[in-house]
């Protein structure tokens, strides 16, 4: 940890880069685009992945999974959504390697494939493909299932956790007998995605459905949540999408209803992904490495012995058992680190790289007076505690320091968030990062001219708008709302 | 439920096929060879993940992830790797398709690949490629890592659960200083599957080691554990493989010694698979369906209410209500199946065919006495309880079924495993199935011939075979100890 790393100052894209590697979170293997997600990224990733399966669960939803391959011809039945997807596919043309004459490794010729498979960029096909022969009757519905899945889009340009050919994310595809329950059960997926993304992420997000242009490739509405990073550009945290009837009018999935006549089924489907470390390590993280909210770090206290000899070892030691016991039975995720490879300064540096919310040093001297002394990472804070009911106030730090970083991204939003009512205004702001709250005319056409003029696209048109007439900043055309402008990841 | 499906006797294969559909296991896809997880499935997967996940790590695992795709010349570096895998693979040549003249969506020629990528069958070489990375000196050693991921091999007869083109499974790639400490970790998850094969599955299995023929490619040592099935036949159910220096060698991961020389790492790799539901059904299940281990089961206890009239229903969901919160708080998985679109008898036979292990039913007479009617699944016993302390006898009664379940399938082991001492005998005994216990003289040749013979391969070098002098049940050449014939899944 002795090395300098980049600060956001200096360089943005290094400093994230820097800390993707340095606090071990993920690296880039040999395959162009595809991550290797390290010991450190995957702990993170797998607490996720617990708040947000036990909230799906709690809502009504079930696992399933489904096949990685989809049949080509499956793309062409949604006409938009293979506009969305084709442009970006790994195809698996054979099924077979052999030796060449020459020894080498070469594809098969003769085990070519019928119809090429490709590796899923997202199973809505597959899956209604699967609903059909699921639903006959309005007793089938709903269906509220939910994957955990690796999925492929073909990136020219990636960037580790933020976009890579590979990645890990759920979809939630569910299937109902009404327009109504459809739209509430997208709405629901929103706010579940919003409650994580503040209570667990510690990052205040941004409700809204997206504009045409914006939309998911075959969603009717697509809502989502936005949340801002510390450079000032948006990111899309999560995306619910109200699919209509597409689907099943493209799978041709139609169910008795109880007035016993024949119709469509309706649609939703909604995802994150590993993306949202990315939008982790850049809400919140500072030119010190990593910051961590408590209640997905993998560790949540470091335990650091300071000790000249083995005889103060041991005592630290057999201390720091207990208090581990303690710190444990309240559910706290802790670490004793008491290798004697490395100084205790060199460990101090590594999990302030690493962004473990709360550090502990203790000395021969702490033995004697029965105290701790408690680093917080979020405010390099440091106070000396006692030893007795360590744990009731450690539960407490981390609840404040996770309220901490919520507080602190949520100042950061509102000082980058700002009404904008001329399009020169636009210009000059827009340069400046942050949320752009502006009038627009509704026209898909505009919002195109608005991106190839300043790089800029509506990120959200918010669901708590309030009703405002204005004018357009681009073309002065009526409008009743102000949406949200940015550049985004 | 009304229809009547296959028995063992009838059509053994038909009668596994019956239960996987009905049950609401699995299914087939559209795409040749894959399957479809329902959430049934589904469930009892995740109950095995969360066993398997809290072994893996208490035995000092951490997870990660690793690419999808595995760059094709990175097969060519273990020689008998890719022999063993190039045959059944997935290969990805393009990454984009297009609208061809006609509108039709055809593959982007324009679009190949330089080097076609695989789709991981295994994941040896990109992790040890990953590995040559991570490992400098022995302080970087041991990496013990493990990983949840789909797998893809691509067969031309498949089956459900136990032979599909893709499939989910873990794998764990461990990198160590000694061939002593590799062959250790090789032999700790050997036992960590035995033990969760037989403490949770329920099912008794071998230990041993495989004969160089049936080794996994690349291995210098494959440790399994074995499993009967009821007809006889013998399921691989978990191996353990000591592979010594091959791919450290192919992927030149050398690391500094304490003594600072420069040593080849040594290897592990280990996995268990969704075949292990396969193993579940056909160890446990009956002509009456699907039979579950507690353990294990997505539903442990269901409650069935008996009723005529809504006020009769409200009182015995009122009473439902208290006994689920008094089942729930000792940790059991208990559904109230309310529903009134079916007659108690159809939810009795539904039930029965998942193989949920214990149905409770509740009447009006059952309130007024404070009694419960209790349904065991495994010997279809029905007993009257008292509701009083119902939890306190839920949880004895289901570790009793744990237990019998497992007794039963051992009972049946011992049953048909037997020694053979002539090659007359030998071709008799394995008609009849089971385990057949013979000298073998040690030759891959040997071994070749009677499998082309008998269909019978040695399933295991039992770790625990005595020794015993004796003669090659084929060639009559000196042995020292038995092994295990059977015909496989």
């Amino acid at each position: 940890m002795a090395k300098k790393f980049s600060t956001r100052q200096e360089d943005y894209s290094q400093w994230y880069n820097d800390i993707v590697k340095h606090a071990e979170l993920a690296e880039n293997s040999s395959v162009r685009g595809s991550m290797v997600i390290k010991p450190y990224g995957y702990a993170l990733w797998e607490n996720m992945q617990k708040e947000l399966d036990r909230m799906f669960k709690e809502t009504g939803h079930e696992n399933a999974y489904f096949p990685l391959f989809i049949p080509k011809s499956f793309f062409s039945k949604e006409a938009s959504h293979v506009e969305g997807f084709a442009k970006e596919c790994a195809v698996v043309t054979h099924y077979r390697l052999k030796n060449d004459e020459n020894g080498a490794i070469v594809v098969d010729p003769d085990a070519k494939l019928e119809e090429e498979l490709i590796v899923r960029p997202t199973s809505e096909t597959i899956i209604w493909d699967t609903y059909k022969r699921w639903v006959q009757s309005y007793r089938d519905l709903p269906i509220l299932i939910n994957q955990w899945a690796n999925v492929v889009r073909w990136e020219m340009r990636t960037r580790l956790f933020l976009r890579t050919a590979e990645f890990l994310w759920q979809e939630g595809h569910t299937a109902h007998a009404t327009e109504r329950e459809a739209i509430a059960e997208a709405q629901q997926m929103l706010e579940v995605y919003a409650d994580f993304a503040e209570n667990y992420m510690a990052i205040p997000v941004l409700k809204g459905t997206k504009s045409p242009n914006e939309r998911f490739a075959g969603a009717l509405d697509t809502y989502c949540i936005e949340a801002m990073m510390q450079d000032g550009k948006a990111l899309q945290a999560g995306t619910s999408h109200f699919l209509g009837q597409n689907f099943a009018k493209a799978f041709d999935v139609k169910y008795l209803s109880k007035e016993n006549t024949l119709e469509y089924v309706w649609a939703t489907s909604w995802g994150v992904s590993t993306r949202l470390i990315g939008a982790i390590i850049m809400g919140h993280s500072d030119d010190n490495g990593l910051v961590l909210p408590p209640k997905l770090a993998p560790i949540q206290v470091v335990i650091v012995p300071i000790y000249r000899s083995e005889e103060q070892l041991d005592a630290i030691s057999e201390k720091v058992k207990e208090i581990t016991k303690q710190l444990r039975a309240k559910g706290i995720r802790v670490k004793y680190d008491d290798r004697d490879t490395q100084k205790p300064g060199f460990k101090f540096a590594e999990y302030e790289y690493k962004g473990v919310p709360v550090r502990f040093g203790i000395g021969p001297r702490d033995l004697e007076n029965g105290t701790i002394e408690v680093a917080r990472r979020d405010t390099f804070t440091k106070e000396m505690m006692p030893m007795e009911a360590i744990e009731d106030k450690i539960v407490l730090l981390l609840d404040e320091i996770q309220q901490n970083l919520y507080d602190r991204a949520l100042a950061f939003r509102e000082k980058n968030s700002r009404k904008v009512d001329t399009w020169e205004e636009f210009k000059v702001e827009i340069e400046k990062g942050g949320f752009l709250y502006a009038h627009w005319d509704g026209s898909s056409e505009t919002e195109q001219k608005i991106k190839d003029e300043t790089k800029a696209t509506i990120r959200a048109i918010p669901l708590d708008a309030p009703y405002e007439e204005g004018k357009c900043i681009f073309t002065g055309n009526p409008s009743t709302k102000r949406v949200v402008f940015a550049r985004a990841y």
